[in-house]
C-alpha cells in the first residue's frame, strides 16, 4: 500500500456496518484518523462488536445522516469521506419508500451542501449500487448500460449518485461512485430476512437450515468478498483520476445462486430446496446480472483477488471463530 | 374531441400555475368536474386571474403538494390526476436543491403513496422535463437517449418520473410521463428572472426592452406552444396505451435561439446582444436540444398544430389584450 492514508482524516458514514467496519478496520491499520459515523439504526446491521479491535484507535459518532446540522459539522476539515450510509433493502424500499428516500438521497444531498458549505476540499467516496440499472438489457453490464432501476431503492441511488456528479462537475467537491454489486465477508448482517439472500444463506448455512431458492438457482451474480471492496473503496480515494466518474464492481467469474449455495455446501452442511419466487419477489428482481468492471481496471489497477470458494471459507471460518449463535 | 373528459372527476396539482391554468380552462370546457391544487407560492406563477373566465365552474384548494396529508385527502375519488406542481427554475435548484428536492421528488413519491393507500384506480399523467437528459448525444432526442441531468432540477424529476413508471409497474397505479420542452404562450409567468430565457425574453419584447442572448444564439429549441401541451397532456389521460411508459415533446421545427427572437421582432420593438455565457448559466446549458417526439405520435395521433410565428403572435396579443404591465 502507497501510505496515502497514514495521518489523513477520514470520515466513514454507516461506519459501523458490514462494508463501513471493514473499510474502518483497514484505514486504522493505515494509520488513518479515523471517525465513523453511525446512528446503529435496529435492523441497519451495524455493531460496535465490528470494530471492537480497533475500538481504541477511531472514533465513534452516532449521529444520523438524516440530522443535516450534526452533519454539517462533521464534515469539517475531513481530507477523506467514504459515504456509506444506506438502506439497503430493496424490499423495505418498496414497503417504506420515504425512509430510504431520506437516508438514499436527501442525507446525500445534504452531504454535498454540507462540504459546499463548509469543506469544498473534501473527497468524497459514494457507495453505489448495481441496483440502478435494474434488469440487465445486456451481459456484462458496463456504465455505458442505460439506467432502469426496478425499485425505489434503485430509484433513490441513482439520484444520489448523481447528484456526487453533479457537484464535482459544477462545484468542484471531488466525487467518485463505486456500483456495488452482492457483497460478502466478515460482518455481513445475518441477521437480517430484508437484505438479500446473500446474508440468509449464510446464516442458514452456518445453522445447518434448509435453504430456499427462488425461481431456478439459475441466476447469476457477481460476487465480490469485502476485502476487495475495501480495496475498491481505498483506491477510488486516492486516485485523483477517478474524479467525477462511476464505475461499476464485478468479479470476472459471475456464478449462479445454485453453486453459490453449492459452493457454501463444501463448507457446510445443509438441505436444498427451489421454490417458486414469491409475486413481491418476483416484481423487483432483475434476472441474470454480472457487471464488466474493466474501467474501473483501467483507472486503478483493481482487480478482485479472492474467488468464491475462498471468500466463502473465510466467511464461514469468521463467523464460526465468534462463538456466537448467528 | 372524444367526450371523454366530461364527467370525470380531475385533479390537477399545480393548477393555477402556466401549464396548468390552461389545462384547466380546457378540462372546465369539456365538461369535466375540475379540483386544482395550488400554494400558490411566490415566484412560482400561479395566479387565480390564470382561471378568473372560468372561476365558478371549478374548486381551487391551496395546500401545498408537500404537505403529505393534505394530498392524501384530495387524491380520493379522482380518476385523472394531472401532477404539474414542480419547482421549474434550473438555477433556483442549485442554489436552494432541498426546496427542488421536497417539491419535484419527495412529493410526487407523496402523491404516488397516497394514491397506493387511497385510490389506487386514479390514472395519473406527470409532467417530466428534457432536462433530464443532459447536453444531447444526438439530436434529436429521442427515449433512448442517455439520462445524464446537469442540475439537480433534472435529477429530482428523473427520479419522480421513476417513482411514476415504478408504481404503474409493480402497485398497477396507472400513470404516465410526458417529458416537455420550451412551453411558452398565454398566462406564462413574465416576471421570473430564473425560470428561463423564454419568459424573459416575451417579457422584454413586451416591454420593447433590450434583449440579451447569451453565447451565440445559435442553440437550437423545440418551442411547444401551451394549446399542443394541453392537447398532449388531455391525449395522455386518456389513452390506455400509454400507461407505464414515457414520451417526448418537441416540435417538427425547431428554432434557434436568434430565430426565436428575430419572430418576436416581427411582433414587437426591441434591441438584440448578444453577450457572453455567464458561468453560472454555462454550467448547467445543455446546447443544443430538440427531440423526436414520434413515440407519442405513434401512440396517440398527437403533434403540435401550432408554429413558432403564430404562437407568438397569440401570446403577445394575450398579453396586450390583458392591458396590464407585465
Amino acid at each position: 500500500m502507497s501510505g496515502f492514508y497514514r495521518g489523513r482524516r477520514v470520515l466513514v458514514t454507516g461506519g459501523l456496518g458490514f462494508v463501513g467496519s471493514n473499510l474502518a478496520l483497514r484505514l486504522v491499520e493505515q494509520g488513518a484518523d479515523v471517525l465513523l459515523v453511525d446512528s446503529m439504526l435496529p435492523e441497519y446491521g451495524a455493531s460496535l462488536a465490528n470494530v471492537a479491535p480497533v475500538a481504541d484507535r477511531l472514533r465513534i459518532d452516532t449521529s444520523d445522516v438524516r440530522d443535516r446540522k450534526s452533519l454539517s459539522a462533521l464534515v469539517l476539515d475531513q481530507e477523506l469521506i467514504f459515504s456509506l450510509a444506506g438502506q439497503i433493502s430493496h424490499s423495505e424500499s418498496m414497503r417504506d419508500p420515504f425512509t430510504d428516500l431520506d437516508i438514499n438521497c436527501t442525507s446525500q444531498l445534504s452531504l454535498l451542501e454540507c462540504c459546499r458549505a463548509g469543506n469544498r476540499d473534501a473527497k468524497i467516496v459514494f457507495a453505489s449500487t448495481r441496483q440502478l440499472f435494474g434488469r440487465p438489457q445486456y451481459l456484462p453490464v458496463d456504465e455505458q448500460h442505460p439506467l432502469n432501476p426496478v425499485d425505489v431503492n434503485g430509484i433513490n441511488k441513482l439520484a444520489a449518485e448523481m447528484y456526487y456528479l453533479l457537484y464535482d462537475r459544477v462545484f468542484g467537491i471531488k466525487s467518485v461512485s463505486l456500483r456495488l454489486t452482492n457483497t460478502y465477508g466478515p460482518r455481513l448482517d445475518l441477521a437480517s430476512d430484508v437484505k438479500g439472500f446473500v446474508g440468509i444463506f449464510l446464516r442458514r448455512a452456518l445453522r445447518g437450515e434448509r435453504i430456499q431458492i427462488y425461481g431456478t438457482g439459475e441466476q447469476k451474480r457477481d460476487f465480490n468478498y469485502v476485502d476487495d471492496v475495501v480495496d475498491a473503496l481505498l483506491l477510488a480515494g486516492e486516485s485523483d483520476a477517478v474524479n467525477g466518474e462511476v464505475f461499476n464492481l464485478g468479479h470476472p467469474q459471475p456464478a449462479t445462486l445454485i453453486e453459490f449455495v453449492e459452493t457454501l455446501g463444501r463448507f457446510a452442511d445443509f438441505e436444498i430446496e427451489i421454490v417458486p419466487f414469491p409475486e413481491e419477489a418476483k416484481a423487483i428482481d432483475i434476472g441474470d446480472y454480472y457487471a464488466d468492471f474493466s474501467k474501473f481496471t483501467r483507472a486503478t489497477g483493481w482487480s478482485p483477488k479472492i474467488d468464491l470458494a475462498t471468500g466463502i471459507e473465510r466467511t464461514l471460518d469468521y463467523f464460526r471463530a465468534l462463538g456466537e449463535p448467528v
